[in-house]
């Protein structure tokens, strides 16, 4: 009987809804703003105060009362942002303001200093203005209890700035994953090093650190594990103890130093180790100690595209986003293209758009090893199984990887 | 006569024109490549070795010669990846191998394990198969020569896993931008502290942090400067000895104590004190000692939609990124706009897909110290000037901030 791999082929949707299932919410810290960017919020925030908390300039020019009609009016002096005056405004006086100044007692209005005419203490005014003219009322931008972010928001410089301006200065956020990333194979050698015959370089271990990186992880490259039982056991449960997640790569196909699946089997559960997908198909996952472990095949394409579907979810969710998902667009296709007609493939290509419309274009050759395909690649194409081939003009799912435009 | 600026009103392009051809290509350095997320490549790469450097074993199985009839053939014994071995394949025998390792002389093909039956030392050949199968010729994913990556490219994940492939440990990047960021103005006070009478919370140093740090430069925060002229000029000439540019945000409108611009002409050259746009219209720009200065609004949505638009270029043109251009779309308004009728107005809002068309939704009330507004916006609609109102179903131009998607 020729040999067959013990582990059943799962579906793309059952083995994300099951690493999904294992990956725990991370626990909450408290971060300063300038550690902020990027982590995502653990708790609903509302304003504590309004902004602005007084009624302020709009504008520099004159604080004055909106029903005086006087076309000259005395300047009883300057009221400055941040300084607090005793000046109160009467009719037929008035008071220089800068943007951002508080409005002093008697004032109802300011004149913006382009409409004026200074002359000495005085000051001629161009136009009437109606009452509120050009102030910012108590909590214009932003009133107390106003609901300002959602716990599950990541945090942009557009939030960052809006938890800035109603004055607190830490964050409550989930912990970032911190993951450990270890290649396996004796055939690894470090980038900077001599091949000897047989050895390849390591990328993995660098693609995935970046991959982590972007999905907002922290990534801890632990090394090469040599292909031994022992080696990998011991290189799997010392990253298990500093570490939220461990990613391998290499490892899961089926040939005798294959060791991964085995030692993931003694020590915890694995969970599935197959997936009915190309690239990925030896996509493994684990739980050993309640902590996710995710084994992605060697080859550099098939490493970062099961990454992208599985871990970054993953990864994502550890963290508390709610919306993780890429966002999904359906494309035209540019050309004919030829598939996997048993197993959905997800094919690396360009999307742009043209005449309205959304066309995709392949980058080339899609060996799994090529990572040449997934540069300039803006997406990732769904490819369900089928005739093996589209023609030009097919419209498909496109899994987006960032924005597109002209 | 009226209070008038003494700064003309230039127009966008104009200003972003001046802004890039004062904003220098950074010095370039060399990072490792666990260092080089994000960072922009200075130097055309070519591969230096092939990938992979031997004929290789495409999956796990047995080497064996194609034009070998015999069904049972004997195991010489194994061939595993990295590792070199001194076994040579006749006819009638087979090696076993692993993925990624050397094909052993005498052997043209690799038949996968799923195809045969182990019987002890023996083997069962399940089918024929043709010379060359499962081999992975030398250079089939990179070709020794072959270009990978062109100067300017953006290194993700897959260029770096790219860089490692080669054997490159090191990467050629453009330095990121130093950016010193500046508060200016009496009432800012810091975020965790309380507001006294007149003050409102420092949000800008922030916001725009968190802005250069996603542009790709390194923010250093450098204070909030009091509205005195020694004193902005004291600490402008500090921040410029140790930062490569300075971004401040408040001092540039027309009031008394907006003493930045004054100041930037009396130490190097102020390029243009307004542009015609909305909001940001007080947006200035200077070079001192050959450094750039951006001097933004400080209302806090002003102060990053002028970011967005004129201090992110330059960000990305210093660092060596050629494609630092938001994508743009055509877009279609969900709902009647009301727009600035003289000057092009930045409105923010959700682009959303609906029937294979871009729709656009403003996120909400669009005033300069709304930051709300900013929040849930992936774009900004460039709205010319016209009549001020635009009816749904209009199609406008938006700049992309992220992807979209359903």
């Amino acid at each position: 009987m020729p040999v067959s791999s013990p582990y059943r082929l799962v579906d793309i949707d059952h083995a994300l809804h099951t690493i999904l299932a294992h990956s725990p919410l991370l626990p909450v810290e408290s971060v300063s703003l300038a550690a902020a960017l990027g982590r995502v919020l653990a708790a609903d925030v509302a304003a504590p105060v309004n902004v602005p908390p007084f009624p302020a300039a709009a504008k520099d020019g004159y604080a004055v009362i909106a029903a005086d009609t006087s076309r000259r009016r005395q300047v009883l002096g300057e009221q400055m942002a941040g300084r607090v005056g005793d000046l109160t405004v009467v009719p037929g006086a008035a008071v220089q303001i800068t943007t951002g100044a508080a409005i002093p007692p008697g004032a109802d209005a300011v004149i913006m200093v382009e409409q004026t005419t200074p002359q000495g203490d005085w000051v001629e005014i161009e136009s009437a203005v109606a009452a509120g003219n050009e102030i910012r009322p108590v909590g214009e931008d932003i009133a107390a209890g106003e609901a300002l972010l959602p716990a599950g928001a990541t945090l942009g410089p557009a939030e960052i700035g809006l938890l800035a301006a109603v004055g607190l200065a830490q964050a409550p956020v989930y912990r970032r994953p911190r993951v450990a990333i270890l290649s396996t194979g004796d055939e690894l050698r470090e980038p900077g090093e001599a091949l000897l015959p047989g050895q390849i370089y390591d990328s993995n271990r660098f693609s995935l650190a970046a991959a982590v990186a972007q999905a907002g992880g922290a990534p801890a490259p632990v090394g090469i594990a040599i292909d031994s039982s022992a080696a990998l056991g011991q290189a799997l449960l010392a990253a298990l103890a500093d570490h939220d997640a461990l990613l391998t790569s290499g490892g899961v196909s089926m040939g005798k130093l294959d060791l991964l699946k085995p030692i993931l089997e003694a020590h915890g559960q694995v969970h599935f180790g197959r997936v009915m997908m190309k690239p990925g198909k030896p996509v493994t996952f684990a739980t050993v100690q309640g902590k996710p472990i995710f084994a992605l095949p060697g080859f550099p394409v098939s490493a970062l595209v099961s990454f992208e579907l599985f871990v970054r979810p993953a990864l994502r969710q550890m963290q508390g986003d709610r919306g993780w998902r890429r966002p999904r667009l359906q494309v035209t296709l540019a050309h004919d293209l030829e598939h996997d007609a048993h197993r959905t493939e997800y094919q690396r290509a360009a999307i742009y758009v043209e005449a309205g419309r959304f066309l995709a274009r392949s980058t080339g050759h899609q060996g799994s090893g090529r990572l040449l395909s997934m540069v300039g690649a803006n997406a990732l194409l769904e490819l369900p199984p089928g005739s093996g081939h589209l023609s030009a003009g097919s419209v498909v799912s496109a899994l987006l990887l960032q924005a597109i435009g002209d």
